[in-house]
């Protein structure tokens, strides 16, 4: 079992878990790529704070604890409840238009990296076991799309969707200015910096740092959809390894999702059509994961239950 | 969403849930068509009363009671346990050798259907909200493929898998008896008590029992794998409205599986390669069906969170 290998014991313990939400403004969204306001970011990353989200219901159920992170919300966030308590890692308020300019400086980009390294690092030292990632920002998906096209050497059409429900005249304007950026800024995709602070967001910035911290302090970090997908190939752009110490759960609606995995060498046990983000598709997936760990914790064997074993037929 | 139309309500209530298990023997493991014996069975069936098996590790986690019954074992259940008190509904002692007689009678079949709905209605007046199903038997994955054969006009070769293992040569022997028992007996697919009886077994028609009993009683019942799912073509084939009531968990990997699932217009969330049975699919599915049901009666609106509808984009 895979997290047996990341954790280096075969008692392996995933008893103490969080979801860390990564929520963080875009400036792309001045391109009409979506089809709520920038200020949802804001709201939405407050309703985590008071355990108010399809994310935050799934994960009480799946007894994980959800960690709200603040790396680039634009807004200001004034409204913060007590349930799970703001993480307070603000690099910038939002980063800039990608078709005009870069999203964000290199210094930028790996403040935010190392943030999600040093997070996960704090995690571990409180005791936890497994991570799970999320994320929330609208523009979000043209952002992950971004850069999902970069690292797979696919041209945007083959790697963006709809998003939170695009019409076709919407695709096509969202297609355009991920084509139109990638054009001005020629992103090196052997360079994950170069590609995060160019087409990128804070919240992949800060999730890609979630993954190498994971693999540092060897805790197995569990996906989300498509824009944690996109995150974990600029982590293992920037060290391959990273991606031993990530567990796949869902295949996103969002095309870029199965490439991803694909690319990753990951195979997801949940077909859900979900296209939600923010950690959803994570929770969903883990109280299989509870259950597999379970298992083979306590599962009898055949000789335990006098059974032969299977004869060659 | 589906259970609110089944339950005939807009609060939907899942709290009470419960995994029927139907356990039975079969004749045709005289063919050598799988790689355990007949005794194995009793054992897992005993195991099942004790909490101990795969399925009864998962459903502990999901909150699902287990309900193990002897709809058809061949051996003597003398070594039962109390954590899942075996209920005892023993039709006949396993079925016959289907390559060369009849597997059961039409009124051991019907008697073993009727079992699985008295059991169904007895379930909601214990107050159960919803089912779920599995079963137990070695050679269960040739009388499902059999029927599944028969019900969906297809070459057993289109629908035959390796069950627990088979090498290719045992697979191929499986392919023929399969094939052989079709021959001889001619079932019609128009009658399922037909079908049933003569390439079937007492945990799928007993299992029919389940889905229809669900039915009637206005009760989901969530799917298992291949087995479970050629019980509900059978199901499904004696009242077409049966399928309403069934939900679907995962697709098994048996070839029958994702078959079947498309022939009854279902569609599973959980993709996880099983082939185990015992209803480990189902209780694989489980949370998230609670996760959904949580979000369903609990999220909050955008309304509720003060954010504009969509705007069409």
């Amino acid at each position: 079992m895979k997290i047996a290998g990341i954790q280096g014991q075969e008692k392996i313990c995933i008893e103490k878990k969080a979801l860390v939400i990564m929520c963080a403004d875009n400036g792309i969204v001045e391109e009409q790529v979506t089809q709520t306001g920038q200020e949802v970011t804001a709201v939405v990353t407050e309703n985590f704070t008071r355990g108010e989200s399809c994310a935050c219901i799934m994960a009480e159920q799946a007894g994980v604890h959800v960690v709200p992170v603040d790396i680039g919300v634009a807004g200001r966030l004034d409204n913060c409840g007590v349930r799970y308590p703001l993480v307070r890692r603000k690099v910038a308020c939002g980063t800039r238009n990608f078709r005009r300019e870069k999203a964000m400086t290199r210094q930028e980009t790996e403040k935010a990296i190392l943030e999600g390294i040093r997070l996960a690092e704090e995690l571990k030292r409180q005791g936890y076991h497994l991570l799970a990632v999320g994320e929330m920002g609208i523009g979000n998906t043209t952002t992950a799309s971004a850069v999902a096209s970069v690292f797979l050497g696919l041209d945007p059409r083959a790697v963006t969707g709809r998003g939170a429900g695009l019409s076709d005249e919407g695709l096509e304007r969202k297609i355009r200015v991920i084509q139109d950026g990638i054009a001005l800024h020629r992103p090196d995709p052997a360079d994950a910096v170069d590609v995060l602070s160019k087409v990128g967001g804070l919240d992949l910035a800060g999730l890609a740092g979630i993954f190498l911290g994971g693999a540092i302090c060897r805790m197995p970090v569990v996906l989300d959809g498509v824009i944690t997908a996109a995150a974990a190939l600029a982590a293992c752009s920037l060290w391959d390894h990273a991606a031993d110490y990530i567990i796949a759960s869902h295949v996103s609606a969002e095309p870029a999702g199965r490439l991803i995995l694909e690319r990753l060498g990951l195979k997801a046990a949940v077909h859900g059509g979900l296209c939600l983000g923010e950690g959803t598709g994570a929770m969903a997936f883990m109280p299989m994961l509870s259950m597999a760990a379970e298992i083979y914790l306590h599962m009898s064997t055949f000789e335990d239950i006098r059974i032969e074993e299977y004869r060659p037929l």
